[in-house]
């Protein structure tokens, strides 16, 4: 069977005069996008231009819903209630929703950002939440969260599509947790290896984690931090090198 | 044929921990809302709280967009350039449509808020940019306005409804304004004054203003504002003092 | 020798046109205020406002800083790096601090709000940035903080003076920690219990705990809560009583 | 006489994870700088290292207050009543004062930034409000305004010092406005065109307009754009240009 994967990055968190992210340069090469939904970033009229970009490209677009903290970029917990959360992610999915429907385009997805997506991670309760939330907007909707966490069974019970995602630019513990940030080898920083890595998650299913070890993961898609100066070079290079293996790099959620 | 008419109130308007109007009281005389949606007031746990609120009154659901200006309550006329007004509506109007219809109702129409609503009054290009962005969101929704206005005609153009409002807590001058709020005539103080002032409207379809004169007018609803101590008590006689003279109190978009 | 103890209330926390508090009412009755700074509460001409009430009172002007979270109201933890919280203090006490001198009044304490006031309870790394910061604006100011923790020595070592805090509406666990809010018998509801609690710690330096046991305590300055409807008969009760008790109600700094 | 000129520039505009000009890059050529206070940018750790890095560079330090509009970038006209915009600019130039004081600086002068500026370049009561606002929190400082404009008299009524600025980026018109940034010539794009401009304001006290006059102004600061790519090549030849010849380039408050 033919392999495929889907390439997504987080794109639309400028705010205001406030420039983040090369998406123009970005857009061109990946297959689904997560826009900012103006907790972290992107406000309305950013939110609006990023989805004229993705349908210009072709590119599938999803929310990207954040605690509310603009000063911290959505990266730090904050304490949300759990019905307060569920509003949370139903407002922002919901603006991010009507707007692309407005412009002709169909929102297809939802992944958390930040902070938000952390917890997430570890946290039942809330990957509870947030998935309920979403399928309460829209049952059609995929929640794209953490390969290698027990959330697809809780999306199933939901009644709602749940994808996977992998990084191609952190190593991975022997868990598939990712090595934290403070570690020296978080990052992979060379965009060759960044191929080698993903190539071999995508073609073997299996992740060489920090020890060594190859351990079995299983992606749906594979997240290119847009933040990075290596962006748009690393989106280049991974759609085109998987293209030249023969894997079908197109969106997850299907046309 | 029998006379109707709708009241509306803006409501869902407090901000966290901040309290505005005492929307519990309000909601079972009146037959549509306007909900904030978050930027003058209203943050997502306060709009789905109202949301539920107005479903179990079965009152008819609007958006209350405005300028994004918290501190200001949406009061002040901000510079804004119209696509950036026009993602702006879209961007509320979205996330209160979602919201409501995850709760199992449907967003019937849209009212700006404050110094949206005045602008809007008199300044044809931003009425045409805000009834754009609605149509554009949902060709169903009607938009609310002020009552002898041509807006009307532009919605028409756009293929959209319009639904005139008049005031019951507000004298107009001869040409339909309202009367500034820097002179002491402007409000109507007392309830009884204000049913007598809402009856002649809709009995008779026409205003006495400040001058004496009598001046045809045509109102499809009726804005008592919220957050005046007297609000309570003004819905409810308004509503039973209309019911008495048979007209039918009922939402303007129908069942 | 004399007792004496200062009566302290958090004011000033409307924002815009959100109205929070009965400030009018409780500044007559008590001795020190302290001020919100913008961050959960408190825009700058509701500062003013404050300032203004507080010196026509000949109340003593403190700053309440907060974490940055309106909708909040500066209740929910936020993870703050050691080094943005020091700026987060110094930006709030310096804009405190400079638009009281303009007034012709003089700032004299710093007490942390909320969320950020809990913390610091419990937090010596918390509690020390804290008193640092305060440190670096202004040497001659107090801090004041909870009755019973260890940062009075932290404030003494950083040059500062400390004034400890006890609750007139608050229950205290035997190692006075104040009864959690989700316990029924956190709060004292009635007047005249909350004047027999203050009067106990003041008068004789110590208070009943829940267990029923007396644990000594020491306090300077006894807050009320003044978002409580009863905090103006509070102020007022207070005010009185101790003062028929010979106690002499003044605020902690001196003249 | 020896001649002097001041080169001033925004910096400081960062919030939080978002990034904006290049300040370690343009701090070792100017000698000046107007630090964002947190309405249109800055947060208070950027303010904080903002600080410290003029203070290393022993640039003289001022605040930059706006209007209250992080989206607009403080760009946007606001209707703000005289008495909270009064309030605003106490609140924020107070913040910058006390946290360079804690830092061992000194603030020396206050700039307004972006639309407050250019309301107060044509509206009398606007800037005497500004003015005396900056004079009730320190009659120390300066006030930095647009030259060619009667503001300096009602400084000096008010006790207060003013500087008048300059643009060597921007062409004016006959009447010393400047040219409206919708016209082609509104800027100066070249390098070596922006030193010969601001050397003749500062040589020769005459500025050629864009319809070829000479017309007399008078310039104690010659202000450069940070956000501009061009802004670190600006002032280093500004800097070393003037210098040439014989130009004291110093900060206009002295040591």
């Amino acid at each position: 069977m033919e392999k495929r994967v889907d390439l997504n990055c987080d794109l639309g968190e400028s705010y205001g005069t406030f420039k983040v992210g090369r998406d123009s340069e970005i857009m061109p090469w990946i297959t689904s996008c997560n826009i900012a939904c103006g907790f972290h970033g992107g406000d309305p009229l950013t939110i609006r231009k990023t989805i004229d970009l993705a349908l210009e490209h072709d590119v599938q677009i999803g929310a990207h819903p954040s605690y509310p903290d603009l000063a911290g970029f959505g990266r730090r917990v904050m304490e949300v209630a759990q019905d307060e959360l569920d509003s949370l992610v139903k407002y922002q999915v919901s603006a991010l929703k009507g707007m692309t429907e407005a412009t002709g385009g169909r929102l297809r997805h939802v992944k958390p950002h930040g902070a938000l997506y952390n917890v997430m991670s570890t946290n039942e309760e809330v990957a509870r939440t947030i998935i309920r939330a979403v399928a309460a907007i829209d049952q059609s909707l995929y929640v794209v969260g953490p390969a290698g966490r027990p959330w697809k069974a809780i999306a199933e019970e939901e009644g709602i599509l749940f994808a996977e995602e992998v990084f191609a630019d952190r190593n991975y513990m022997d868990d598939l947790t990712l090595v934290p940030r403070t570690r020296e080898d978080a990052l992979i920083g060379d965009v060759h290896a960044r191929l080698v890595h993903a190539r071999m998650m995508v073609l073997d299913g299996c992740v060489r984690t920090v020890s060594g070890k190859e351990v079995l993961i299983c992606g749906d898609t594979i997240c290119i931090h847009g933040d990075h100066p290596l962006a748009p070079d690393t989106a280049k290079a991974l759609s085109q090198g998987l293209a030249e293996e023969n894997v079908l790099v197109t969106s997850f959620a299907g046309s």
